[in-house]
């Protein structure tokens, strides 16, 4: 099946590259000339705008993105309207809001065009292990792309899926990351306590290691931490700053318009905000309080 | 009545000064000399140790401990049990644990020594307004001591009473300071809220005195609150560091004893651990998670 | 001054009221032909129609809006909209989200009517003891409404101010309504552990009475708690199922946005979700889980 | 190598048969005649009293207790006491408190018996797929144990280790238990979201299925949550009732401990405590205060 990607960067690339080694042939954008010869050299044809993106591609034509969401993913997507035909299908692969791809799908499909969501896991690590990618969309629209989904998961029929109607895709990855950033705060959490118990001078990265094998606890996140705490243990040089790509946040706000509870999320959402704020206006307050009321004494900066 | 007083700290002195201008005769002790003549001037006795004070104590004598909790409250007890004689009443006016308090309790009761707990609240204030008095121990003992009661509270009949047999009071008075967590917190997570709404350039402490009068939040700790917002609005100085003085521990653990879900006061206690771990672990390792699985670049310290 | 109260359900009434005794001039506008009566008996004037209701009021006209935020405060807005002139002055009293305020502001300001928006709190109360007012608008328009604003208030210059420009006002009371709620989780909480502490046999309603005077924790929020407790001491009858009215949901979303991190006021909103969730099913697949790894007996429903 | 299991229930039969599998020679004791009559049908020796046990190994003997943590390891610890003489060894492999195991291990190190403690984690499919073991105690004792070890592990070198000495196993597998709280609540919540989004009819079993291949959340909780989803996906006649049995709360208390804050093992504990009170006094409070100030109405029970 012939696939035009637009978006090369990191993932981009990686999902042409699979791709590619799965017998596919690609073609590719992206506005920086580098990301394009680096496509290039990989075997594929390249091009320098969407217009000759589009003009390489057999119709019905297919065309991914790999953008980042927001602004970017509107413009990219405002000109491929323009460009595109009715039975042409667009697959939107990055971490776009749901509420943005259903609203832009309404808009694609005035036009009969296919528009499919696919919430896309798996990181740098995808281009080797395979994607886990959960889909939403028109199912003969889907069908249609299984070559493509069956090359880029892990394994022809494991993990990817058709999940619901257009927006569901990227709905259930919003989840899958929320999840993500609970199942990250739960171990950073233990390591932490362990690592404060100096009495027993535990080593962090030998029992992340005993925990791969047999514990309930085991992970791919656990064998990322036992890699990371073996380069690494006592994460020196590493700032205590955590960022966050949005999907955390709108999970937080979709759980309480869905008037679920869920707090683990939520704080693990909280911690990465505090993480981020040293010199917490609410912590001072704090102190100027308790000065107030029992006369404790605070600590200067 | 007269009353010995032991421990003449901030919150010994000024609960000794009420009872003085309530009309009751003190005898105080502290170890410090400085505390002993810093009460004489105020025209009590003062003995330099805990025999001269017991001494100079009428039988049935009452004596009232106001020191730190832990293990001089427990060297005190210790000394206090050879010197004192069944029909005598000790008090415990301190941050005791409860589960402290029964088992000291029962070591006097084999003497016939009256055991009386009295969780204090009111902090530096309550010189002038009285101090709120939850009390445990046996109803005589507790009703024999009513003119010590009724002067240190705010008024006659308010702010003090028998909540329960020995342990009550400083059960209660834990669980008093466990609600006062959740309070601060509360207040300073809303203010820290809109400080950081830039664009309305809020006022903290006008909204902070608006709120005093008539809204559903109005309360003592706002009314302080104001005061530290107008002495110093933006927390100049201030480090965000928040000390716990053991209360909120307790009453976290009693509540997951008592398989009660306390979540405000047991997040505003982890609040406090947080803000003195400005090196956080857990949050450096999942930077090193975030770059393991995706690439996301780490902040360097 | 004369004014012109839109809605009068028991917010609304009661204002109109305090502002009668104040000795201002009301007429009053509500769908509900008793609401309207209601009023008149009282001795303001009443309008069936907004459009009576303006052309009952003198130039530059002043209009209070008391209605349930949403749909009908917009509703009722593009009606007065067409109906107002130039120098006219709207106040939105109610619990409208700071965002639609601003929104709504746009469209008032291109007609030249002043907007304003006033965050009131004080609940049933306020009739009585006067209302809490934070209000956001034009420096002069606001102003000109201060013989409202004093009569309202506890006392002439407690408890009301204009926090900053449009939509300050709704801002700064959703945040103290997320203050609220903290405060509130908080108190529950500690009322449930004394609850739950059997062995000691406490009685709430005494201990929230003695806390009122002297202690850290007093606040009017503990004297209507006590009045609960004393009146229903068991919360007998009472389902333990919390509402809300929405602007929790915001302050949490906004102190997101503004990357603070609020976990006492996120956490008493999702108390609220869950108490609400007699069925949770988090909770049932987690009984699944459990038994999955470990065996663990799951309870039937 | 010559072992004696006590306490042959559904951990302790399932590791003496791996054991056995493994080439190990296995005496085991339980008072339940079943039990032994079990472990005999396998090829095991059995004893009908720990004495008994006792006198079928050889010296130096090694004993593994796989027995309820608490009083009853503590009986049979008490009664091993006697039986053993200096070089020989007991493991405890139960989830014991880590500082009972300092103070049992005092008690055997007086007598120059070994204490070993082991921390288990594998579930009922342990036998199978091995267990993970957290090893705490002198290290040539450890050493000595080294073919058990290997046996019981998913792979000779793997799945095990001392993590340092006497007590630092039993803590070790404590946070191991308080990560899978967290773990395990991160899922429920997730899933919890997906089933409220009925708009899209997500099929919860197929979602969790994807995600087990190549995504970032893929775990051996989330293979078994997908099983269980598979068996029953709307969880129907499960209670909402989430058991803990004890590792968690020891968790939260240590961290408090160590000034460690851990909101998201924290709050999944506290969850689990809502789960079970489904007639939430807290909540019933609530109502009931917004009701005092608010005259909002209360849902009857």
């Amino acid at each position: 099946m012939k696939l035009g990607m637009i978006g090369l960067g990191r993932m981009g690339a990686n999902m042409a590259q699979r791709l590619m080694r799965g017998g596919h042939q690609l073609a590719g954008f992206d506005p920086k000339p580098e990301a394009r010869k680096n496509l290039e050299d990989k075997g594929a044809e390249s091009a320098d705008s969407l217009a000759a993106l589009v003009a390489k591609l057999p119709a019905p034509r297919t065309l991914w993105l790999m953008v980042p969401a927001g602004e970017i993913t509107d413009g990219t997507l405002t000109n491929l309207l323009r460009l595109l035909a009715a039975g042409d299908t667009v697959i939107d692969g990055g971490n776009s809001n749901y509420k943005d791809t259903l609203r832009r799908a309404k808009t694609f499909a005035d036009k009969k065009i296919n528009y499919v969501d696919c919430g896309t896991s798996g990181g740098v690590w995808g281009l080797a292990e395979g994607f886990s990618m959960m889909i939403g969309g028109d199912e003969a629209a889907v069908e249609r792309l299984r070559p493509i989904f069956e090359t880029l998961a892990p394994a022809k029929d494991q993990g990817w899926g058709r999940v619901g109607p257009v927006g569901a895709g990227h709905f259930t990855k919003m989840v899958h990351n929320g999840i993500e950033y609970g199942l990250m705060q739960a171990y950073a959490e233990g390591f932490s306590i362990l690592q404060h118990k100096s009495e027993f001078s535990l080593d962090l990265h030998q029992i992340a290691d005993i925990w791969r094998y047999g514990s309930v606890v085991r992970s791919w996140l656990l064998d990322l931490t036992a890699a990371a705490l073996e380069k690494n243990p006592a994460m020196t040089g590493i700032a205590p700053y955590v960022d966050d790509s949005g999907e955390g946040r709108w999970t937080v706000a979709e759980a309480i318009d869905l008037n679920v509870s869920a707090p683990v999320i939520t704080l693990s959402l909280l911690e990465r905000l505090r993480s981020r704020d040293a010199d917490s206006f609410s912590d001072k307050l704090l102190a100027a309080m308790r000065n107030q009321f029992g006369g404790h004494a605070i600590k200067k900066e």
